[in-house]
């Protein structure tokens, strides 16, 4: 059984390069070999352990590849293709995905938990920080890579642009609106070009890392706010003369800028969460009107399958926006533990990191 | 002047008739002579002085009555005429109004807090628990009465099946739904029915008073679970085959519920949330699965303004459902001190009670 | 190699009772072995020769059946449940089904013209007049029948219900609507059902045969108007005081239905269209207001995938509507070309007949 | 009575520059003494027969000016404040406004014919083209223009830019959308860049005039194609790789441009028309996909109203896009009628005119 190099985890602190079998192809699956992939936040919280997965899976959900093999019930693609999938994986079956919930494929609430059910790749199965990945129902997943277009200039689509762009989506910025964008990190800065793509004509994206600020207004923001020397909500609440935004977007997942996102809203405005929390959240009585002030509070997984990584890649085709700033780093997959280690202590001013195995 | 009888709040505790003078109609309003009023949950809070109102304010926001007297800029109206204002009056003319979101008139976000803007009878001017009630931006709000609609039939127009309609509207509840609705109040009641209104196929309805819950089976609930016996988050789990509801409405305004409702609902589902809150509330983090769970948390101001109190008469006038049963008590304008003794401690199984100067 | 009984078309005017091999089972396919079906209209399309299908294709898209054998790749299904398919059988992978357009999977334009892509049972693909009809793309369509309901209860969710109720869904009726729909046969009726599901406060029928506008009046219409005696446009205006409908369903397929719907709208409605046309369509200036009326016309090809028909037979389920009427006549397969001789032809008041190998 | 100019329509073929009183001033009024206005297209139908309307009425519905004189009833404005209202006056209390339709203020359907009911200026009203105009419902429509902006910076708000827009947002264009927008005067011009605004990567503009195609590219066409070297519609099924537009924009009027539209949409798309027809239309069978294609067709009227107006200044004010472009030519109110002549005659490259009384 011929083997493969994989990232795996092992225990909390410890994410290795070791070998593993390549995997069998099942019918509906497709095996892509990986050309290049990237490190995200939520690997990192696996690494810490703050992210329960199963010992030796292969982490990393965020492929771009060439297919290798196909499954027998697979047809419209071909062997030799450059491909992306997306972060999340719909089957296309599930009842979820066939009332248009494509994320929450194979999701259910358990003791009032509920579980991230379409999230598969390094949480449930083997991830792409890999020679080698399994792509589970293949037709709803592969998306070809338009000629011109280079594997870092797509990186960004399975996950970081994805999710990022939802956070407008979901958040319904439409022309002429006002938008606070909360943490410039990889997520944020999508989410700010995410509101220009969308119209929004007055975007404020707050952080604290200068450089982070910088590629925030290359992607659209029209202000930027350094949270430690300013507070965020008088400056935003007084750089919209006292109405507070439309639409504000939190892209780190903690209760200060969850909170600060709620406080900024306009009476009839939309928080759009995108982070992932690691405690309860706390809604503050005035903020919220008591209940009384019509808002709205969305949250959006990474919209995957084959037909938004096509439209997401339509957007970096057609010049709109420019992605490659985002890739400050480059490794070869044998170096991924030294990535891990600069990512995970974001040192550098990294924002992403490309591995090629 | 002339004078006349109007409930007044005096100071935290004090409710009481007194005499005021009949008010002035500038060029857009209009005055009302009340022919029935009613007590709301709310005016509980202000008697309490859970929510503070101006000393001698006149409390009541839900007039059913006869047009008085029209300002000189209104037309389309005569004197005389059998009429109904929304608890909430939108002016029509104001940004909220103009983009859509017409209970939040003239709201606004200070120092974090989001005012109350579009509710003013009662809370900003005079109520109508009182001999006459001067309608602002009466060609906005003014709604004829249809004939052979009595006025206990269109009591619950201006308030609480317009409030309880709007949890069902809201959540975007459908055909085929699984709706559940926390507590059976009057407002409860009204969102039960509002989903069943709306094509939902399994509602379950919670709340712990026997009546209230035979009620609920009346306007459509299928299931109804008293919390006090079972645990109602378990209960729905298990009504729905482990599978949660597609909308959870909130009918209290308490954390208890507000979290309950969290958690029965499906990923991707929505929390429509009515009640009106007086503490901050928790989200726990399981519940909002970390927020990747494609949650919705919506709130509604009760919706009002002539097109809606129309639409909500001819749902009456249909006898697609029948909101009689609400009404259980009927006092005189000059015992309402008693009527708010009755209904502030929901005595004697209280839902609603009809006042009639 | 087995075989089994089939209704095939075989030219214009004919389609017979004949001997085809049993499907052979590909790895995403289930093998039905039908126990119910029916006839609908577009049956009678084809055999009149109005709508081109392939010479020896087996007719039929509304199965009620066991599972007779499961394709290797699927799973989550038991050899021997009772199940339903939609008349649409979405792949689920498509990208058409990627973007929520459920029904026009693997649908295209060529040469100006839209193919139906999303419609395969009897169509593209061998259908269900048959005693063993193979499901494409299994677990996306496959639907298990709850305890308790009866083949004839469930039969007309696969098409009938699902493509009336989408009439009112695709229209947006809300709680309070005005709704009017033109014709009342089978897809007709069950969009009135879907309109009074919706909330709609006055339905409107129109029609001209007694016993349809008898089961309208049943399932949800307020009014019936025969349209033989009286001008409908009128009529509805008439009973609308000149205000119009919210919104009016085409459910026929005629200029002169679909003439009539975009006359009666209101300025900011909407005309929901059903009908399978078979000619070009006029949209007279007056009645579009010359393009300035802020309408909206929207055409719905019935909704499938296993979701929406576990939705469907939920309604069915709870009592909320009983679609049983419908079933006006029952035939053996043996007997199917009796069948669609009376139901061609519109015999002895037929509504829908129900097919029992 | 004091007396002002004013450009009035005395019968088919002439519009005159003339004298009328300066209007009086209703409670609810404001009185603007004009600064800027322009010329529509409709203003030509006008002129020429095509579309009715009163003798000695004013012309224009494009009002940049400066508040002269406020109804007592009107609050929040001041005398001397510059301003702009819509071309389209909400009320903001009509059944229609509450409604959120807030371009059908009034409007009805008679005979079949839907009137036009919230276009009110130069149309029911006396319009703008003089030297003051009445704004009817001045809190629902004076939007003070933010100071930075010139008088033709915001000419284009109330009817060109506010119509042009709507049209990629009733087709509700979204990120990744392909759009094609037949015809680019200045409406058409205005779509294309509300298409890109909200996010489209592929347009494809249809023009012939290769001035108007150098504008469309400069606001946002990736492609623009002359309909009279090349069929359009076969242009853009090859653009599209056969697959068709997401959304198609109708900005001429048009039988051909309505038709072409229609058949380049995918099947699930929108038809989103804005073009004010003089004649019935036809919608061909197969490209509405004989009523199965899940095809959508809206219509849109200029939106109005006061926020509206804010919005679009917020735009411009972002520097997002740039309309100065659509301004070719400038005259004095007194010479209006040689505007009139070459505006009409469509002669030098004309797009839009400034006329300054």
């Amino acid at each position: 059984m011929p083997r493969m190099k994989a990232a795996i985890f092992v225990e909390p602190g410890r994410i290795v390069l070791d070998e593993k079998p390549i995997p069998d192809v099942g019918p509906t699956d497709a095996l892509l070999r990986v050309t290049t992939t990237t490190i995200c936040g939520t690997d990192i919280h696996i690494l810490k352990g703050e992210y329960p997965v199963a010992p030796r899976l292969t982490i990393g959900h965020e492929p771009v590849g060439v297919i290798e093999k196909l499954g027998n019930a697979v047809s419209g693609y071909a062997e030799g293709q450059r491909v992306i999938a997306g972060a999340i994986t719909p089957s296309g079956h599930s009842a979820a995905c066939l009332c248009g919930c494509l994320s929450q494929d194979g999701a259910g609430t358990k003791h009032g938990f509920k579980a991230i059910g379409g999230w598969k790749f390094g949480n449930t199965i083997d991830g792409c920080q890999a020679e080698y990945v399994l792509v589970p129902d293949a037709m709803a997943n592969l998306a070809p890579v338009p000629d011109g277009l280079t594997d870092e200039q797509v990186l960004m689509c399975p996950d970081i642009m994805s999710t990022g762009f939802s956070g407008a989506e979901s958040g319904n910025v439409r022309i002429g609106d006002t938008v606070a964008v909360f943490a410039q990190g990889p997520i944020g800065l999508c989410a700010t070009a995410g509101a220009k793509l969308s119209g929004a004509t007055t975007i404020i994206g707050v952080d604290a890392l200068p450089e982070r600020m910088a590629v925030a207004r290359q992607l659209g923001a029209d202000h930027t706010i350094d949270f430690r020397s300013v507070d965020p909500v008088a400056e935003i609440m007084r750089l919209t003369d006292g109405r507070g935004v439309d639409v504000a977007i939190e892209a780190l997942g903690t209760q200060a800028t969850f909170e600060s996102a709620l406080r900024v809203l306009r009476p009839g405005g939309t928080l759009s969460s995108l982070g992932v929390y690691s405690s309860d959240l706390t809604i503050p009585l005035g903020a919220f009107g008591a209940g009384l002030a019509d808002l709205k509070i969305v949250t959006t997984l990474c919209p995957g399958g084959k037909e938004r990584m096509r439209r997401l890649m339509s957007v970096i085709a057609s010049g709109r926006i420019d992605l490659k700033p985002l890739v400050t780093h480059r490794y070869k997959l044998d170096d991924i533990e030294a990535a891990y280690d600069l990512f995970g202590h974001q040192r550098d001013g990294v924002l992403k990191v490309a591995i090629t195995p």
